[in-house]
């Protein structure tokens, strides 16, 4: 677990897209953010308080969060100051970046110098088991994308919040690094080794309370050539009493993969569903997400109408139209 | 790629069993092997000449191959003496075992002074790409199995042998330790980190003549909650024109999930068929091959006509039968 709460390191950010790990940090856990540091040119700016490193450690942070993807693959020497002084002023540093922390040999020495940690959300930190498919107490929701990067994070933080605004016991459960510098932890999924997929989805949902729902992270898509089989091993793994369908109906394509059209959300229902009560036989598609983004107001609403008036399910954007209806849906069950 | 042809090391095998690996090379290719190299008290007998390792290099061996699972993960003494004797006499050195020959600094240090190669083969020793999902030329088949360890090796070894003897382009495409040892290379799918399996799989099968055929080494199972991931990966990479279906119809669980049972043919038929069509809409099941061992010959062959009329497709057992039917099926596709 990487240690609470952080401070935002925005560094030259060229703009607010940049520093979009801060923002969702920002966004989704604000309790976990103090304050933001930014160096002489940044463009993004989260709204919180600017801080230094002595100050933002007065304030209680405990590690510096790189929320900001860095230029050409490379950890310029402006920000090797600002993280070497960090270290030195006693925090932690996490980070998923391509290029790791751990490679960094200075940042390295400094930190075996200075008893910090360095945190690669990227790279597996535990030695996860082989999946068993024993049935876990405790109830489980996860999303299944037509396509990868449709919203499925997105869903999950908005239904976790839901539940947790209405007093439901639920924990999102992170399974890439976004999400995992968000809670602080999770499993770093497209880095773990086959073998491993399912087991560590396993080790992340463990045995709970009956009425505590773990909101897992998705990842990939059934339907996608690249990450297929990530998403089988998190259904696997998983077990889900419930799944939820996201879908992005403005893309032309699947994601990366041109040539490659989308399933119907029919097509997607009724493959994973088959394939996720292969280890849980009560699992149930209870509602539709839609990133309506790149759609006007009208044909939003339009689109959802009809997809669930077809389909028989709640169709919600989360972002226009918050979570209520999908965490109305999970209650029912 | 490993060099061939070998010298086969039986070690100190207590039994038949324990030296599978080398049977495996021996039955499919002979022509990989050399001789075998066994120790005082090996219980094991290829029907290989037994030879020194002088003897073995003049035959032109290339390679000791621990064909041997050894006891209790620890390359004892008595194998190391053999095993560093070998790297003095010019052999490279191929391992599947889980404990690996890179982790024995001996054996490092006297491969890299003799300037020999340690080959573990459990561990990728390519950087595969990310799968682009892009159709290639030539045609590929994949044993899909109700559950693990039913007999897909062996069936793609036997239709690769079966279509070789016909003079047709055939390429066995190993997927695990074992394939790659008898063939001397291929992708240990089940070591591939996650974002990176179908990927490995696409660089594995790459375009050919239209006529060749890809024989894929299927991997666990679609509904096997351990390993399932792994499986859809390959279905992904591998685009396959063929499924064939595998089954062992007395298991009484999946193996190694007491509780789980099998899914029925037509459910692995129906499943598989849909994820393959995702990459390849032609993709067709043109067989099913039953692993009858442990059933009397009555049993099978009521087994398989009754399979054979149900499904609707050619079903055999490879080991009692031959593949046969199986490329018969293959080449009217």
């Amino acid at each position: 677990m990487i240690k609470t709460p952080y401070l935002l390191f925005l560094g030259d950010a060229p703009d607010a897209l940049a520093a979009k790990v801060a923002q969702g940090i920002k966004d989704w856990r604000p309790e976990n953010a103090v304050g933001q540091f930014r160096m002489d040119g940044c463009k993004a700016d989260l709204g919180l308080p600017d801080m230094t490193l002595a100050e933002a450690r007065a304030a209680g942070a405990q590690t510096l969060v790189v929320g900001v993807a860095n230029r050409g693959g490379v950890i310029s020497k402006a920000w090797k100051k600002v993280l070497v002084a960090a270290l030195e002023e006693g925090f932690d540093l996490a980070s998923g970046l391509h290029n790791l922390l751990r490679d960094e040999p200075d940042l390295v020495a400094v930190a075996a110098a200075c008893g910090r940690e360095l945190h690669d959300v990227r790279v597996p930190e535990v030695d996860y088991p082989i999946a068993g498919g024993v049935r876990r107490s405790g109830k489980r929701v996860l999303a299944v994308g037509t396509d990868c990067s449709v919203g499925k994070m997105y869903t999950a933080l908005a239904m976790d919040a839901e539940m947790r605004e209405r007093g439901m016991k639920s924990s999102f459960r992170a399974t890439g690094q976004t999400g995992i510098l968000i809670t602080g932890g999770g499993v770093p999924l497209d880095a773990v080794v086959a073998d491993f997929m399912a087991g560590s989805i396993e080790w992340l949902t463990p045995d709970n309370d009956p009425d505590h729902w773990d909101v897992i992270e998705g990842q990939g898509s059934l339907f996608h050539a690249s990450y297929s089989g990530v998403t089988l091993a998190l259904i696997h793994g998983g077990q889900p009493d419930a799944l939820i369908l996201s879908h992005e109906p403005t893309r032309a394509h699947m994601r990366g993969l041109p040539g490659h059209s989308l399933p119907s959300l029919e097509a997607l229902r009724d493959v994973a569903l088959t394939l996720a009560r292969v280890v849980n036989p009560a699992c149930q598609v209870v509602g539709i997400s839609v990133n309506t983004q790149h759609m006007s107001e009208e044909e939003a609403l339009a689109y959802l109408a009809e997809t669930e008036a077809r389909m028989g399910l709640p169709a919600v954007d989360p972002f226009r139209q918050g979570a209520g209806r999908l965490v109305d849906a999970l209650a029912a069950i």
